[in-house]
């Protein structure tokens, strides 16, 4: 027999599986509060955090990309891909999973999954930044784009804002649908909508979320009035925006982190000098948020690698005590570090 | 119960385990053979790879990198840590993982142990570059620092080159205790040697592979004379070097990519000007290779990401028919790809 491997070599991983049984263990809406909050407490460390640049390999058919960061404790990175054709063939457009290590030593401390986990941390990410930048009293929200993401933004505003109704429109009514059906018993009131206009009516928070890698003009600017804040989540990468830049011309915008955002973001349809605000500065009280009840504030979201980490190192800290996760033999770990040959010969007998 | 997961959503994951069986049921020889030639394989489709620098985040105990590369077809990425003090930790200085996806979709085809996978694939490519530039007749081989790659070295020099005599120096005697008792049965003589010149006396190939992150002059000018091959593996990052600049001027130097071994390689001492061939260039025919029996060839390795792409393809290639790997439930596949919420939904039956 082989010697056992050492406890160092083991790393907990998360399946799809696990993830799911730990978000019905701890209840969805206390997953994303507490996950909206862990990810402000990193937003309060910004400074701390090494930004890199996303590593993106580009294809005819999608991207494949790495989301590193750290905060000189725990290294992260997320692998994800982004294939709109993928539907067609019964895949998922996106399909992620992440992990944590150690700065001190390089050894990875958690593998998971983040298909789930993603579309939890971009809903905590618009719940952060909507109850700080969305009118007070809050109560509705237009979901322009069905998909995967939109049952997530839904109950994340409801739990975080306060959000008691959401108005759904998709030019697909299969997906209206879809999305009307999960989150019957989710305690929010549910109108599905013919048109984009119809949706908007009366709102208070508009989220746009749809998939198409076109310019796209999912918000004209005649349909946006005073007093809203616009949750922008589907305009994510060069070559995909959802709104028009007529509206850009008239909201105090907000982004995750600049220099990502001007790339992949609704104001690549801007030039470099049109003024945005990135949100941490908000939470420090280095910038200002809202400044007024009828201003439209937006909310330019792309995704960045510090939502990543925050939502790997809350899921690490959920995990104990729990059966949720698997351990891995990931990292060879002699007696002797020198000796990975003896290891390997040991192994044979 | 919650439906299984579809068998979309699961990937072979090849723990550390594993490789040791794998390993040992192909036989170490077969596979650093094959191996060689599976990167020679890819060497030749050089211009069809994307070559990035690898993502590197420095910290003062050491480094963590990302290195990715793509054929076009196939995606894959190195997790890898380089942190000399963990050796002080009883922790390995390097551990690493994989991972190998389509392009054309996004989803992971394998994930694996790195550690004992790269010191095979550097061995393998160690051989690959010795075999074209070593004199012809090489039959004794100079084992320069007696760490972790030590025996991977000398066993693919001895089934790809073929080397009968190996000649081992280290400045720990017991790390060369170990490199001689773990080699002897290889069928390969063993000399362990007192100094580094007792080490290199009639050696054909000398192999450096010394672990400190100093420049350091583990082979002096004086030491090397006409008619050998070097094959410097240690020297493989900023700030790190084995061979004496004197050395440089003398040799035909050959690389794997350029432009990251003038930043990570022993070239790092010269300036941009010093003559470097590309390897892939000797394979194809472009470059000449060893001219002279009197000549000095050095190959200044680095590690390179092809090399890595190399050996997850070939390892996924040697799993099918056998057992040696697990099934990770890593990518979340919903009947519809739209209704992630609702496979987790049901998940909660």
């Amino acid at each position: 027999m082989a010697p056992a491997p050492s406890p160092l070599a083991f790393i907990p991983f998360v399946s799809v599986e696990n993830m799911m049984r730990l978000v019905h263990h701890f209840g969805i809406e206390t997953m994303l509060r507490e996950l909206t909050d862990a990810i402000e407490a990193d937003y309060l460390r910004w400074h701390l955090f090494e930004k890199t640049p996303r590593l993106a390999s580009h294809s005819k058919e999608g991207v494949i990309e790495l989301m590193p960061t750290s905060d000189g404790e725990a290294f992260a990175f997320k692998y994800v891909n982004g294939h709109p054709s993928n539907i067609a063939k019964g895949l998922q457009t996106v399909a992620a999973f992440g992990l944590l290590a150690r700065v001190d030593t390089g050894y990875p401390l958690l593998l998971a999954e983040m298909t789930l986990l993603t579309a939890l941390r971009t809903a905590a990410t618009s719940a952060m930044v909507a109850r700080r930048l969305a009118p007070a009293g809050s109560r509705v929200m237009a979901m322009i784009g069905n998909g995967a993401q939109a049952e997530f933004q839904a109950i994340a505003m409801k739990a975080i804002v306060g959000i008691e109704e959401v108005r759904l429109f998709d030019i697909d009514q299969a997906a209206t649908q879809k999305v009307a059906r999960n989150l019957a018993g989710s305690g929010l009131r549910v109108v599905p909508c013919d048109t984009s206009e119809d949706a908007i009516e009366g709102a208070h928070i508009v989220t746009t979320c749809t998939a198409d890698k076109v310019y796209a003009t999912i918000l004209s600017d005649n349909m946006v009035g005073a007093g809203i804040h616009i949750n922008a989540i589907g305009g994510d990468c060069p070559g995909k925006t959802e709104l028009h830049k007529d509206i850009l011309g008239r909201a105090a915008t907000f982004v995750e982190f600049e220099p990502q955002t001007r790339i992949e973001g609704e104001i690549q349809q801007m030039d470099d000098s049109y003024p945005v605000t990135e949100f941490w500065k908000v939470l420090s009280g280095e910038a200002q948020g809202r400044t007024d009840a009828r201003q439209i504030t937006l909310f330019d979201s792309v995704g960045f690698a510090v939502e990543d980490f925050s939502a790997l190192r809350y899921v690490l800290g959920k995990l104990e005590g729990t059966e949720y996760f698997q351990q891995l033999d990931m990292v060879a770990d002699p007696d002797d570090p020198r000796d990975l040959f003896g290891m390997l010969q040991r192994a044979a007998a």
